[in-house]
């Protein structure tokens, strides 16, 4: 079974990271775009074959997908161990992880894959049980993120949790009743954002692991937001602090 | 037909706003809790009829809402003209609106309900043609925002967007290849924030109509972010922006 990637960031990831993934890469035929043909280049020096059609079959291929001209075949993305996970930590100054406290909804998990690719994030965290894990609805959900953003199912997040904070992480927990806003939070360093589950929020235990707790301003009448619209709106908060924006 | 909204905020808002509305107001037996009170006597003010019932009964009654103590059945929200809107826009000092140029999936019609209530914002326009509208699944993915937070379906959105502008909105739409930052742009003023479709975006003519567009960063693989999540993360911006944050 494989899955289908499109657009040239997440093409580019693969052919970087791990080419050997790609059963089928299709560009279109379009002379004289330098990104298409830097792509065939990266793709010739992996060894990997590529295949033209007209700009019209690759809509087709792409679905809904922005596909940007370039549209991939793909084994699935293997999932990381946590061994993995603190092999990939070792390797980054900054690092961001999300981590979620036991969301239940494969939407949810699709989404918030597809956010934490956007922000640049290197894992998502979820605890083996009574969680959502990666299945079809989610890598339809996450467009593509599901393949370059790894996924680590952990038996204790807790104890995970601890082991990051040991790593050097910063453990911040999203919670309604927390007195800090994300904005006036420092989000800069190596950091879990650490997310609740839909309704329930974080598990007692989960608190008690955070560094600190963040909230989000809550103006309306609703009394909570969608856990990927706060997953979303948190990890803005923490890309906006990294790009260099004063707090 | 009634809907079921949960919460102190929601149900303090309808019973502000139209108390006419609530069919039904359940109340959990909660002494000394003055947050209860406080609805409780507003209700009596109003003429609302109130039950009292267990914890246990309630929670059955809210289901997965976060309900604080609080659920009421009320009639749904009548959805706003445009001559509504342009009334209610002369009441706020700076308001911010939300406008879909035609996003089609309920789910994230629902969710942009939910963030642009949690937000603060006085209405969402949606175009009437090709674009959805306010349904059962909008309503429940709403989580009562669709109860607290204006739709406006307009017959041209270009139109609408021309005389928000004149009467002193600014009319900001999101783009991917915007040149300028959300966070560099100034968001704290009144304001229609304007979302493209899933996959197509802005519209060639609502893009024309904007004063400025704006951008999220994009750091990783995926190429787009889901609506509801932009919408989340823009929102998010704007009232980091208005809550006295610097820029």
């Amino acid at each position: 079974m494989t899955e289908r990637i499109y657009g040239l960031h997440a093409v580019r990831a693969v052919l970087a990271r791990d080419p050997a993934r790609i059963t089928q890469l299709t560009l279109a035929e379009r002379r004289g775009d330098r990104r298409i043909a830097e792509i065939e280049a990266l793709a010739r020096t992996a060894g990997v074959a590529v295949r033209k059609v007209d700009a019209q079959a690759l809509s087709k291929l792409a679905g809904e997908g922005a596909h940007q001209g370039v549209v991939a075949e793909v084994h699935p993305m293997k999932a990381w161990t946590e061994d993995d996970l603190f092999d990939a930590l070792r390797d980054v100054p900054a690092p961001l992880v999300l981590a979620l406290d036991g969301v239940q909804d494969p939407h949810n998990l699709g989404a918030c894959l597809r956010t934490a690719d956007a922000c640049g994030a290197l894992a998502v965290v979820v605890p083996k049980d009574r969680a959502s894990q990666v299945n079809a609805t989610v890598r339809k959900v996450a467009a593509g993120a599901a393949e370059t953003t790894p996924v680590v199912a952990v038996t204790n997040l807790s104890r995970t949790l601890k082991l990051l904070k040991d790593a050097g992480l910063w453990v911040v927990g999203a919670a309604g009743e927390a007195e800090q806003l994300a904005s006036d939070a420092d989000l800069k360093g190596p950091l879990v954002l650490v997310m609740g589950a839909e309704g329930s929020g974080l598990r007692e235990l989960t608190r008690k692991n955070c560094d600190f707790l963040i909230r989000l301003p809550q103006l309306g009448a609703v009394e909570s937001l969608n856990v990927s619209v706060a997953t979303g709106m948190l990890l803005y908060e923490a890309t906006r602090q990294r790009s260099g924006h004063k707090l």
